[in-house]
């Protein structure tokens, strides 16, 4: 087993800990990046299929207000280009597709009131959160007590069926959890990161840009630059630290260095061992934040043929197993690429059956909407994170109920020389790869604040000598 | 490394595991335990102080109902003795002691009407669940929408505020989490396995006997009896399974076996590694029925000096850190030994202190409540769960909202040749040993049954051969 010494050791190479390290590396430290997966990128992965097509299969989508990821694909010399949004969207309901345009899908008056009401409710509630410590809000406990799918299903908040049905579906595609499994307040906490829901629930908005070639190649790209620092195949499984410093012991490798950044899904940062044990908090908050469910299915064809029936490829179909689909063709314009998604308990059903027997239901749900086109892709490739072993679920970590409330001050608070990033813990565009970039930075910037007040005392200790 | 063939491999060798060994053994059948720690029991733990004194610090007592446990004792020749019950508790309420009897404090009659009010509807809620799949009752889901913490704090529920404090300090204590973190459905579950919370809550009921010796003597008397069959110290690390056998592979032994009993806490299974993953509902239960916090402290002086002060030792104050306090005096008088207990958001706040501070704070806590001598114990022994590695919190996992409803039927379905046990698993007195014990032995009946069966087609396909 081999040993190295580094400043810094930071664990995970998914956008956190690859924005981490490469701050560290920019102000001249030494760093070690060890991964547990055979390649970087994390929840942003990049698969080929056996033709030779690439596809983005974990987050892929940029927009408005992503200033971190937009200057990072500047910097690394990669392109971004729009989202396709010419055509029209569907909206499949008890059977019948219904072609829209703009954010939200034809209704009637009373359910876009029902609908705008409950935004704004929603939003406002948000917004009397101070962004870095949501537990400290005068409504903390009470909102920390409820779920969010009891508040969404409260004819007071949302007086409109519909509008009702559409939220809730919404919620279990922003979560790829149930809503009743998400506290209010940690549901708010998240609209709080992006200015409110009507951020995360418009795709307009998160989902405007493309990276060329991939997001994966922005995480490829930035670990290239990393070089010889990331080691692959790297599971942690033991962090001890002391005043001294800390060790990281990997299966591959064992490093010693004065901070460690943890920059791992919370309930992954939750397996390793650490000596001495985290504080109950610490500790009891990384069990907490678990993440969803969700498989994405990528059906590519020669070409995006409903472009040519003046489709967008973006449907909504509340009720289908595939509740989500979105056009994800390369810039070049072929092939069509069609990415499709089921979640949360839809993603639980389909689980259930068998790989065949999915394939199948799946591709007949794209046809209802596309046609029997949709039905002969020339590939077909599932992406279910939750058999990923250094997922577990998908897309984010949420925050059950109580969990903000009692643990929430442990969720960025470093525990000696341990650091925490992860897109759970931003601040602003949690759950994005913009907040996992943001995190990393910011426990970059906690670490070099620390290593430089170590100088400092360093030298005060030398001249006092 | 080893490795050894058996016809069940059991991980985990606390009372679930303990009593599927037992029952399979009995049935003659080969069965090899795997245990993580160095010694048997789990979350039932014998501990001994420097001064020879040996006390029960994880599960303890006994009672009413719990006819699987007193059986055990008879078999292994374990007595039993009642829990000293003599003299008056005490109930600490701003800052003034109130002796009291039986099983609630000293409280007026508008209390006593709105606790009697809430535990008639929670009983009634619990009853209409099935016991088997509470998540198939009716108000299921609304009930899994929302927490026990907002249930207590609803007026409407518990119509005396000095009810919902009492009410919401019992909770805290039965959860060792925030009523906030737990699912009505979920709390109702557990009520529904002893026949109402009024089970849970009265201690004439859940604690009226001691097993002398401790408990952990009844699992060790147990592991003593399956003998060379348990081996410690041999975490499991993995489990392949296939449609010809299971391969457990630990630290130090592998074993190949045709069922699998994994009876650990859910939330440490989940940490195991599954080949071919388990299904998302199954992984995702598993990571989701969480452990509270818990920090247990015995106090041991030469004599159980409160008896001579004619109080019995129980002590209830909700707004100290330490709200639990009980006699666990050996059988024979002496030494006195006391049991006092921080839950909760209270373990979380002892926890931040340091050993010396936390020490004094709990000695003060005592003294108020039985004078000067209870602050010079001659040992003083700490237990806290949530340090504990192979169980990561205590004293039991709880289930979070929405978790019955979306992954419950998870609980003890088999994977293939996988069985599950746990208290947390059990219909009947889930959380208490006993329902550890008969969820080993509901299992063990399932693991019974294939193996007979699977006889059954062998000896089927012989006829036709």
């Amino acid at each position: 087993m081999g040993k190295v010494q580094a400043d810094v050791c930071v664990v995970g190479a998914g956008f956190a800990g690859l924005a981490a390290a490469r701050r560290l590396v920019q102000a001249g430290h030494e760093v070690v990046v060890l991964e547990a997966r055979d390649r970087v990128g994390g929840r942003v992965w990049n698969r080929e299929l056996p033709d030779g097509t690439v596809v983005s299969a974990g987050g892929t989508w940029l927009g408005k207000g992503q200033d971190r990821m937009f200057q990072l694909c500047r910097e690394l010399g990669l392109a971004v280009y729009p989202q396709y949004e010419q055509g029209d969207h569907l909206l499949r309901l008890d059977g019948v597709n219904h072609r829209y345009r703009g954010a939200f899908p034809v209704m009637g008056p009373g359910t876009l009131f029902a609908l705008g009401l409950a935004f704004s409710r929603l939003h406002l509630m948000a917004r009397s959160l101070p962004a870095d410590a949501p537990w400290r809000a005068r409504s903390a406990r009470a909102w920390d007590a409820r779920t969010l799918g009891q508040w969404l299903s409260d004819p007071l908040n949302v007086p409109s069926a519909a509008a009702r049905t559409l939220l809730r579906s919404t919620m279990h595609l922003l979560f790829c959890a149930d809503p009743a499994e998400v506290s209010l307040l940690g549901a708010l906490t998240l609209a709080r990161g992006g200015g409110g829901f009507g951020y995360y629930t418009d795709s307009r908005r998160t989902e405007s840009h493309l990276v060329d070639g991939g997001a994966p190649e922005l995480a490829r790209r930035m670990a290239e630059q990393l070089g010889e620092r990331v080691h692959l195949s790297s599971p942690v499984q033991r962090i001890a630290h002391d005043g001294t410093g800390v060790r990281i012991a990997s299966a591959s490798l064992t490093v010693r260095a004065r901070r460690v950044i943890v920059a791992t899904p919370p309930l992954l940062a939750g397996r390793i061992s650490f000596d001495p044990p985290l504080s109950t908090a610490a500790s009891h908050l990384l069990q907490r934040v678990v993440p969803g469910s969700i498989i994405r299915v990528h059906t590519v064809y020669p070409r995006p043929f409903w472009r040519a029936l003046g489709l967008s490829g973006q449907t909504l179909a509340p009720r289908s197993p595939v509740p989500i689909t979105i056009d994800q063709t390369p810039q070049s314009g072929e092939p069509g690429v069609l990415s499709s998604y089921a979640f949360s308990t839809g993603a639980l059903r389909m689980g259930r059956l068998d790989p065949a027997e999915r394939r199948e239901v799946w591709l007949a749900a794209l046809a209802e909407r596309f046609g029997a086109q949709a039905r002969r892709p020339s590939q077909y490739l599932e992406t279910d994170w939750s058999s990923q072993q250094w997922s577990l679920g998908g897309m984010i970590g949420h925050f059950p109920t109580g969990t903000l409330t009692n643990y929430g001050s442990a969720l960025r608070e470093p525990v000696g020389r341990i650091h925490w990033a992860s897109t759970e813990s931003a601040t602003l565009m949690h759950g994005l790869m913009e907040g996992a970039v943001r995190s990393g930075e910011r426990a970059a910037q906690e670490v070099l604040t620390a290593l430089s007040s170590g100088r400092h005392v360093a030298v005060l200790h030398e001249r006092s000598a």
